[in-house]
């Protein structure tokens, strides 16, 4: 089991060896996932100190779902596993980026490969645009009648 | 001013041309910044909806610091302002990408180019390893006795 460090000076956090991560008052430390070619934004969400721990130990990344408020094993669904080339840790150890390899080619469940499918124009009201123009995967056909996690 | 959207349904927010954000109950939306030449990820942070909006209307990235509770112009101390190539949206809205250019080369107040300058390897307790072996600027010369925003 990976012993997280206490966070004893700002010094230690932001310059020293030791993992000592910082989870907010809900227990959880937001990440980021990559695409380790692409260097393209995947996706991003949070984890528990307990998907922090899985994802060290098993080179996949283990996140929390707060829409389901359980562990998420990130692909134990879709299939779509992303396996960890390399985990960073920011200053304050308050965020963690995660640069992965998906298999399957897609993140997102809505089917498109990032979660990041639409640019947000720089003027005053225009419509999002569109950045992909096919979904790599059908999620009907990936996840049935699973409920969607997106929250309104 | 930019005038976010309702979220009225799934469909709408994860398929449609509306910028609908979800804001969290603390009213923030997180948000990952990249070098738009690199692909590196500079830093992590959080926008709460002024934030969002100035960022869009003046193409320079606007934070919401939560050490300090106020909107933070990225750079309007350091000089190290973010200009926006691109923002992105994800699919259910409560997260945003910005893809930037930084004045002077360097993004985190630690004086690293990016904020997550260390690797946290894949095996039980080991050491945290540096991936950047030198500073690009003087933190002291650049910040003078600003307060350290690292919380421990």
């Amino acid at each position: 089991m990976q012993n997280f460090k206490p966070r004893l000076s700002v010094e230690q956090v932001e310059e020293g060896h030791d993992l000592a991560p910082r989870f907010d008052a809900s227990g959880l430390i937001s990440v980021v996932t990559t695409d380790a070619g692409s260097g393209e934004v995947l996706m991003m969400g949070v984890m528990n100190a307990e998907a922090l721990q899985r994802s060290i130990q098993t080179g996949q990344a283990h996140y929390y779902s707060r829409a389901r408020q359980c562990l998420w094993h990130k692909g134990a669904t879709s299939g779509l596993v992303q396996t960890t080339v390399e985990m960073r840790i920011d200053d304050d150890q308050d965020a963690v980026w995660l640069r992965v390899r998906i298999a399957g080619g897609a993140s997102c469940h809505v089917g498109y490969r990032s979660c990041f499918y639409r640019a947000v124009p720089l003027v005053g009201d225009a419509p999002l645009l569109f950045t992909e123009s096919e979904k790599a995967f059908d999620p009907v056909r990936v996840y049935g009648d699973a409920p969607n996690p997106t929250q309104l």
